[in-house]
């Protein structure tokens, strides 16, 4: 039933690759070029203009790019100026604002907000409602887990953002803030309901308000098996470049 | 001026009861059944197909069930092969995804997000932008206020999900977090902002960042009258199928 | 491409001022006022009926009005009976409900959700998702960031409820939870994930759950020159009424 092309706007300044399917009620704006092989579903909105748009007579909307195999879900809104890398998956609802650029194989959520302007490396899951402030920078291989908030402001308000800086392998738990201008560090985990005001060293387990260092990630003792858990790519691989390889074997490799 | 018809799609596999009233824009998928005298406002997507839709050419739609009476209201995402009582009632924006189960009389607050492969009784309650996780159970006479997240990885990422179980009559204030696993008393109240890393007993007070058992509920008095508050259902009924006869009149007639 | 009017639906009984232009796929039910100069974009809906619509034969949508060069960004819902100033702007998918009143300069964020019967001043800037419970009061110049929440039910579940009242300059910081009644003094910031039990002083910092006074905000200095930041009016005039001619200058002149 989808793909029927209802209702499907499609600017014809846009270039649309081979074999990508768009849903109903679509709008694609001028200057989107979106990857071979990719699926757009129902009601999104791909190269949301900014608002010069509506106040400027020679607006032009900056170009906007989808990679090859991406999957968007219903009702996302992607703005104009942003670019994607291939196989990018997202939730419903999903907004992203200009200026944003994120690598391969990325995953956000649904309900997630990126408020523009940051960089995102490849191989980042933001999970559901996640909300990414502008001048954030995220490296490789990151989780973000739901009702996480990346803040950039450090005297509200004021016209001076330093944004987070996550390195990559951190996860950051649910409910989460960090401050502005905080280093996470490579393979640390950040606590539920943790407020870090200070940058996080790398392999830490970080928790509280204001967020203290606990202990050494590699500590902790994963349930299903009594096993060390951390570094997690040791653990988990669905999804990962070193699936079925194991991460020793692939990073030696690579 | 609703319920015009206007580009409606409505699967000839699906079953739509007697005075059901669709809104403009919705879309009804293979093998949805909805309930007599149910509305689903405008542009919602029942019965939303799972990724191997879009990957697969023999790919049949799950059976999704909507009981009678229902409102969904306008923005709503419910994936196929989920069941929903009767009386089912939503905010906007809902998304509820595969494999969820939910009795009657249930309410789903604006934006809010049901992972799906959980179950959920009676009555429940859950307050706008909820977020619940895969694996959770929850029983009846539940109220979940916003911004509550139930986790269900012990030691992320892993594929070992173990959910969270929130016995009859339990409340969850704003911004809680419950972790993997814990199971949350009948009676029992969980206070703002509080990070619950153990099961907590029935009847209690539950409160902060690892939340704590602070008092019996029973011993909190109502601002409005100075008398016992909790048990709530001595005290409140709106909704509820005690309401005009008293709690225990229906208990003790059950 | 927009504003083709493809799929829109104007009320016959709406009234639509001079140079309004509107996005497709919108809907503008019974009794909406838009005023002169104002930009509705897609997937909108304008006075969403309430409930006794779906249920009632001879319902009358209460008015809406939007005032003059407002700006309601994709797949917002605001409920008929709610009065908005002039120049509103809204991000995407925000839900407003009935009986809100917002003064004039006012922004809401992206999936902010004011549940109606509230009243906001002038030049409110909420951010993205913000959730506003009924009876809130909100004065001029105030300042919410994402996911704060103000609730209004001292003992849940009941039919009590008693609003938060937040004065003029004040700002409240992520994932703070204002609790039932409080007050929040002028000029005074409330920090990241604060749980606020009690009314707040003016000029004071405050924070932590549950949140204690931390110091006077005079005595904050900005990052950006080293300076006493607060009162931010002092340092911060970017869309306030005192731009380009400082707020000392503004305030005498008044």
């Amino acid at each position: 039933m989808k793909f029927k092309n209802r209702n499907v706007i499609i600017s014809p300044k846009a270039k649309i690759g081979q074999n990508v399917r768009i849903g109903d009620d679509t709008v694609i704006y001028d200057n989107v070029e979106i990857g071979d092989n990719s699926i757009i579903a129902n009601n999104c909105i791909i190269g949301e203009p900014n608002s010069d748009y509506y106040y400027t007579d020679d607006y032009e909307n900056e170009s906007t790019v989808i990679g090859s195999g991406s999957l968007i879900r219903s009702h996302c809104i992607l703005y104009s100026g942003s670019i994607f890398g291939k196989k990018f998956i997202t939730g419903h609802r999903v907004t992203i604002r200009e200026k944003t650029k994120i690598g391969d194989y990325c995953r956000v959520g649904t309900l997630s907000d990126i408020q523009g302007d940051c960089t995102i490396g490849n191989y980042v899951w933001l999970h559901s409602n996640v909300h990414i402030g502008q001048k954030s920078q995220i490296e490789n291989f990151v989780m973000i887990y739901p009702y996480v908030v990346l803040t950039n402001d450090p005297t509200p308000p004021s016209n001076k953002l330093v944004g987070v800086h996550i390195k990559s392998f951190a996860q950051i738990a649910v409910f989460s803030v960090l401050l502005p201008g905080v280093e996470i560090g490579e393979h640390s985990l950040i606590g539920a309901q943790s407020t870090v005001d200070k940058s996080v060293a790398p392999f830490s387990l970080t928790l509280g308000s204001p967020a203290k260092h606990i202990k050494d990630v590699r500590e902790i003792m994963s349930r299903e098996n009594g096993q060390p858990h951390y570094p997690w790519p040791m653990r988990f691989d669905r999804g990962m470049p070193w699936e079925g390889i194991g991460f020793k074997k692939w990073k030696d490799e690579k």
